[in-house]
């Protein structure tokens, strides 16, 4: 490969000759061997901070400390990453400084050397047409961007990816719930057989749990649509012109096309990333809803001969390299196996997001990445599931009817009527000989066949 | 002892002469010894259910399915309760079944043969005043009383204990904050020196990180709101009386004082407990912020002659068995051990929520337990450490200064002026010098001494 | 209340007349009101203090250091801990200093305010016939016993209570996997029917996790079985006789009958607990087989009428408040409990345990208190469930055989003879019309019958 | 792109032409678009089932269950996919079926046809030379190869990667603590001045630390080296010929260097993956110690001016974008990083081996996922601060003296002499006037100047 010479305020290094970056992004790739192939810097990450540094260098023109034309240039850089066209050029890993210094740096190195080609120029120049701190990092510093790069890519995920994907399960889960809502079907507590419901009402438990999961996440967004930017390196807005932070903050919002506000203490903002932590918890409430959602939909679609058999999932794919024929619900183990890996992400971030010191949390690489990758999982899964499961799923009735039926815990409609301690013997006797709650309550003498008939109807026993 | 016998659905039991529980309770004793000189249900949820009680036997009275000395007798019993009298009935573990089924019942025998006794009856008397299922159970099933036990405990202490403990910390680092503003200091990144910022704005930083934690909580009030109760044995309401969900609600509004509200659906209610995972979640988010206040307090105030010792924090006690003289920062450290505890609880709570299977969730007392552990640890060691640390910090206004002085990263407001590489230079020059940033500018020839003094005020590098 | 006055290094403090402690002890409850009611420092740790109060007397007996009689006095004195008679002397919480120095105090308190009155003296005495730091601490510091005791209550723990407990659960499945070992059931993967094992088989399965788990667990003791005594304040031993780390090390094993050694390094002794992480890491496995065994057994025993019902597993209680007749799985659920709850305790342990600084780790008391319950519970619930669940469990051979009669996923057992592609045919044929396997794969003509009969026998198909 | 057409038993599907895949992969790429861009099945994974796939081809061959030119073939499939050949054909992610078993089959696909068209086939061929399912995945399930796969990459990468790097940690530590072993330095407890030790003593402890994590890890490694190969789709091993587990563990130890053997219970070893939870149990101790060195290392370097100081650690790259000439500990930052992600790991890793149901475990994609994440992590971020950090470390003599000089914990030294009262009062008096111990020892008459130097000498209280 040939190589160019770039250098820093510690000296020289040696630089792919075509890679738009420099001296410190090359650093880094060299001190940080760890994980290279598999744990990049988040795509998001990387747009985020095209939005920043736009929408900081449109700022800094506008109080008059950068020139339109370089802060056209830069903006013309960032529309390029935004499209997707530099990918490239950010190789740089989660597992570095923990400021993600070097993630900014790659960042503002990039705009400047690509901007100095866009101009005309040469990526061996000595000179560039915009220099990476002076220029493109102006009135900025890692400690307040990246933080500002993490609330504008979980921000926007959670409203492009997370929030559609729960959302759009929750819907056909609701629409399932009302077409099933009067199939009576037999109920289950501790595993065990109890009082009826209609398949309607299980679902509506389920769209029940989105909906407040939903919430959940939404009560959390105020916080992050916090932004640090302005509060530069400890938070107090060195080298910062005034009004910065809230004009910054405007321009993103405009930029993203999302509420954005200046964070209303930056100290906080860099120093602390409960924001991340709060926005997870509610991520992680979700993983803990969809857990139950799949393994109910998996139970209840058990069998085909040997299981609870109550519903019908669609056959995806041939479940066994060894079983002919078997079909397995596949789409709810990815689903809990997302959920999973959601509680452990959770861990995570929060071991990272108590570890801040004084003015500076740095565990921003590893805080953000975690609550990309759950972000995006939940997200995901939930079309997947949706699109390849839910929609299609179908009531087995001859099923369900048998398993009300058979039930015993019908007896429990007896007991306003002869009272718990009489139902309760009923119930036990029909079970020891295994004859019907009817013959058995006759039998004992505590009910008349018309009473029974009268007091004991699953269909009445649901309670619409 | 001296015991008589009790009888339940399954037969008889010996239960000590003198308990005010029967049958089923005991068959928990003898079920589960678990634990159980250390982990009795909390007795907050021991007051939780005389409050649903009560409203339980209101609510029934009033539709008519319950006689109103009846009720009264049950609420003069549940009165008792919540005046703390009948500490002792209450005997059980969190270790029993998942559905809290035996401390129901616990409570509904005690209610039951503690009225018969008010009432003027004997223990011994085979027909009491009052029946355990039919009468203090009515209208109700563990499942639907147990979640509304734990809403209402989990709302009440967040109310009473935690919030308080959170906001008292919050006000008295406020006002330390506010003392402090004028106190110029070194900021630290990395833990590396950096831009000075005042004290009294690293404070604020924390009081930051306590509102967002206050708002946190309190979004999720409105989920722990929703009370199971009415929802019965599958959350169809079977044997319950019209409108009874919405005005057993008023009810134990009405007696707590709190505004809770009846479930919007009550198979969630039952099946899952998403409202205390996601209200645990803004506990952790909690304890995330303490973490990081406390370890920056320890670090602060380390010394006396080796650290950091920028602040002074009280005196409480010897600190070493060894050592004489030595002090150690012991309210900081008790509210970094309730950090990681609660940290932990947050996964118990998660796997237990995360588990619920058609109907029903069964890790009810596990995670009410490890709710009430957290909220209760928070609320007390903020209360503690305010009362016995916060209330007392003082700068150490010398070491400050002279920390501020030596700084290289006072050179950060040179860059408008010279540029991030000169900057740069004259910073690593006196590093490796051991000189000061003024006579290594100068000795450069980057700035004039006028320009230096000018440019470089530690006073105006704070942005206020 | 009456009161006397005591002091230490600070001042005077009043402190229960009757009390044996002095003043810090008294300090720190003044100190500390965090959780009082429900957190004291568990008994196990004021027994191990015990141990080594009395082996470090009488090695400092041995070196010269302190007076016979004063050491007998102290043993004395640990022997009457030992025995429970002082309980009451040990009121300190959790939530003190994370060195655990308030406790090592207390007993530094109450072994020479006991001893003094053993010796005939009075608690208002100002001279005592023992000095808490000076002779019952001689050789001591808080850093060195606290860890000590760590591990001395850790290794006790799971030597009487946590490995019996599972041993008991590995006998009784072990004997019940024998028992139904030539019962032939349908396995089941994914929740789906597959090919046939023995019921014998599948709890072979258990019994090999409860193995692994055993050997997991002692693969730890070693690491435990290393005592910081000796490291003093920071692990160079300052203050001790010679040879004293040693000689005390080999007192302890002596007196707990367990094999301690002296720590190979001091400063890891104190510095980090990793030995506590690494312990309760495999306990956490163990939590984590628990899961699935009681998992498994829950859902096997379902039903009893419309679920898988192929065990079944003693009556122990009613199940339902409201259900009458019902019974639950509730040992299970017990486990289940504490399973999530010990994988909760793991990240406390595992958190606190990261952030020792320098010499000494101060998150002691809440790691030990998180792993002495940790083990209490899995010992517990593991003979609880074992007595009240594990050797009742009968198989429901009816069941089990219609089961085994009716699967598709025999057709595994042609693969080797027609072809993966020809037996899944068969299987989806067979499922789509809801017959036989026999009929279809006639039908089909892919086997003569006397081939079907040959080759699809499910009791030759389990592989013993 | 062009297709062709390929099938399975549920019918045909449009396959990329020149893909080695055939229709189950390409079902899976399309039923599961879950983060595919980042979250491939690990190329571990991928590398295992070449080994296993080629023992399993040689076993079957041995036992003359599949044609010599049939396994040979399969085995240079297998070598050319373990050379890295053939990367591009295995694009499954993690969040698919939880058995792995797109992922087996995935590899059955691309064994048959490469080898076909190794043989000179064409992918078009209706017929090719080797069959997925009745060839390539003869005497196999995918519930027995998943596990197989998850074992022999696990037990690869740790040591091949994970305790190569933390030995060299270990051995660089080492040395620097042999070389540092008389430079001594005040310590610190609870952050605050302790008694002193010597620098070499210090990181004595971070060497034990690792040792007794290697000793964790090797103490896992027994578990991981229980294959599941021979239980094919339950654990009964149906479909295998006879004494095939033995053979092909035999096979698979020879082929990979490794002490494998055949799982000791192979419902065990479906059903569970304990061996995993329990291997990462000891990752996550590493993690914690980890943790607690790369603190430890961040914090004695702090500084220039206003930190400890007593450490240097090489300057690598620029620290901050805005602060010229700052330079940050980012090698430790990277390490606790990394400590927090194996935290995070390991509960997703628990949580997803407790939730294994009846035969099966279905986390098992997850599983691995995070175990290898760990594993590689914690091994690449050893060899990286080992070399960019820990080899350059260097004491700071002059702070380290100046802070055992002023220290006021020396006064320990005079404990057995004048009693631990007395020497508190010089040391309470001295920190309240600022002055020397020394000064304050004998103004109080203490002690005669000729004591206080006898007695006194930091140099003598390092105990070695």
């Amino acid at each position: 490969m040939d190589f160019r010479t770039e250098k820093d305020t510690m000296g020289t290094v040696q630089v792919p000759a075509t890679a738009y970056w420099g001296a410190q992004t090359q650093r880094s790739i060299e001190n940080f061997p760890i994980a290279q192939d598999i744990n990049r810097m988040p795509k998001e990450i990387i747009a985020a901070f095209a939005y920043l540094k736009k929408a900081a260098a449109l700022t800094n023109r506008d109080a008059g400390v950068l020139p339109a034309e370089k802060a056209e240039l830069i903006g013309k850089v960032c529309d390029e990453i935004l499209a997707g066209q530099l990918a490239d050029s950010f190789p740089l890993v989660v597992w570095q400084t923990g400021s993600g210094t070097q993630s900014n740096m790659n960042m503002n190195e990039v705009i400047a050397y690509r901007g100095h080609v866009l101009q005309g120029g040469q990526l061996a120049d000595e000179k560039k047409a915009l220099a990476p701190n002076d220029d493109v990092n102006k009135s900025q510093s890692s400690n307040d961007t990246f933080p500002t790069a993490m609330h504008i890519a979980a921000y926007k995920i959670l409203q492009e990816t997370t929030i559609p994907g729960i959302e759009r399960l929750r819907d056909v889960l609701k629409a399932k719930s009302e077409e099933f809502m009067d199939i009576v079907k037999i109920g289950r507590t501790h595993f065990m057989d109890a009082t009826p419901l209609t398949l309607g009402q299980e679902f509506s438990g389920y769209v029940s749990q989105l909906d407040h999961g939903l919430r959940a996440i939404r009560n959390t967004l105020a916080h992050l649509s916090e932004l640090a930017l302005g509060g530069t390196a400890v938070g107090t807005g060195i080298n910062t012109p005034p009004n910065y932070s809230e004009n910054v903050a405007r321009y993103i919002a405009e930029l993203t096309g999302l509420p954005f506000v200046s964070a209303e203490n930056k100290f906080e903002a860099l120093a602390a990333h409960d924001a991340i932590v709060e926005a997870h918890g509610a991520l992680k409430t979700v993983a803990v809803s969809l857990m139950k959602i799949a393994n109910d939909i998996r139970m209840l679609s058990s069998g085909p001969r040997a299981g609870i058999g109550e519903i019908h999932i669609p056959d995806n794919e041939p479940g066994s390299s060894i079983m002919p024929g078997k079909v397995n619900p596949t789409q709810a183990e990815a689903m809990t196996m997302v959920a999973a890996q959601v509680m452990g992400n959770d861990v995570a971030i929060s071991v990272g997001g108590s570890m801040g010191h004084f003015e500076l949390n740095v565990f921003k690489p590893m805080m953000i990445y975690n609550f990309l990758h759950s972000a995006r999982l939940i997200g995901d899964v939930c079309q997947s599931f949706t699109d390849k499961c839910a929609v299609g799923i179908e009531p087995l009735k001859a099923n369900i009817q048998k398993h009300v039926d058979s039930s015993l815990m019908l007896v429990t409609a007896l007991n306003p009527h002869i009272g718990y301690y009489k139902a309760a013997e009923i119930a036990q006797t029909a079970h020891k000989n295994g004859s019907t709650l009817k013959e058995t309550a006759l039998q004992l003498g505590y009910v008349t066949e018309a009473e029974f008939d009268e007091w004991l109807k699953p269909e009445e026993m649901v309670g619409r």
